[in-house]
């Protein structure tokens, strides 16, 4: 059995002039909240063997709360949760490798098509995740179907 | 706006050979967990103009738990949440009332499968909604697909 946690970066600065959208990093607001929710999942037991992250900077800076937090020993860059990736993708490495426990943090509308596909076999419209919200799904294996295990908002996590 | 929260019942005593499955009351664990969950609810700015419940005990034991803390006036009987009911009742219900905010307790398996038929307009093996587990939906018109807003099991809310 694979628990796979997809969670979405914590709120980040506005995108200015002169910032590009790959480089927003987390607002306070946006650090302090996502330090919130991992302390919370943390008491909910939840540890990853492996925890990647969307090579964007709001995402790193989320994963790194994560490992601050004890979730993970590291975080790692996984190209394919840029908002470009694919789900494929996704399906192809975690047919490559044997974590039980794996956490990826990623972006909005992708992260939710994926969780959709992952239950469904195909996305409809996607799930709405917020902002340092997290959805828990668990499959028998790589290539099965997810079932929905977790689906939260951060507020009922603070 | 319509907020449609499905709740299963909490944990209850065994079948017996003497007990009816509809006459099975909560357990003591139940009531307790159930008690934590409507507080935690309730801390989360949940209300209930309408709540309905299926009419088996465990159910409505369920359901005046969550008027005693406070998340409703009063609960009602709604017969088509029995294991029995179907989706289209609820619908008919749901297309005749002006109620905003809507609690529903009641069973497994149909409370799962009524959560992603109205998701996704029909259901292929339905949610795992865990006993005092709670499902909110939010619908813009009583006929739309709704969007998933939480799946909580009792874990994360005690």
């Amino acid at each position: 059995m694979i628990d796979l946690y997809l969670i979405r970066h914590g709120i980040a600065e506005a995108v200015g002039e002169d910032l590009a959208d790959e480089k927003r990093v987390l607002s306070a607001e946006g650090r302090q909240k996502t330090k919130l929710v991992a302390r919370r999942l943390f008491a909910l037991d939840v540890r990853f063997d492996t925890l990647l992250t969307s090579p964007l900077v709001r995402a790193c800076q989320t994963a790194e709360i994560l490992v601050q937090e004890q979730l993970a020993a590291k975080c790692e860059v996984f190209s394919p949760l840029a908002p470009s990736g694919t789900l494929s993708d996704l399906r192809n490495w975690l047919a490559t490798q044997k974590s039980r426990s794996i956490g990826l943090v990623g972006h909005q509308p992708g992260l939710g098509l994926w969780a959709e596909a992952l239950i469904w076999g195909s996305a409809q419209r996607g799930f709405e995740i917020k902002k340092a919200g997290v959805v828990r799904l668990a499959l028998e294996t790589p290539q099965s179907l997810a079932e929905l295990v977790w689906f939260l908002p951060p507020k009922v996590l603070l």
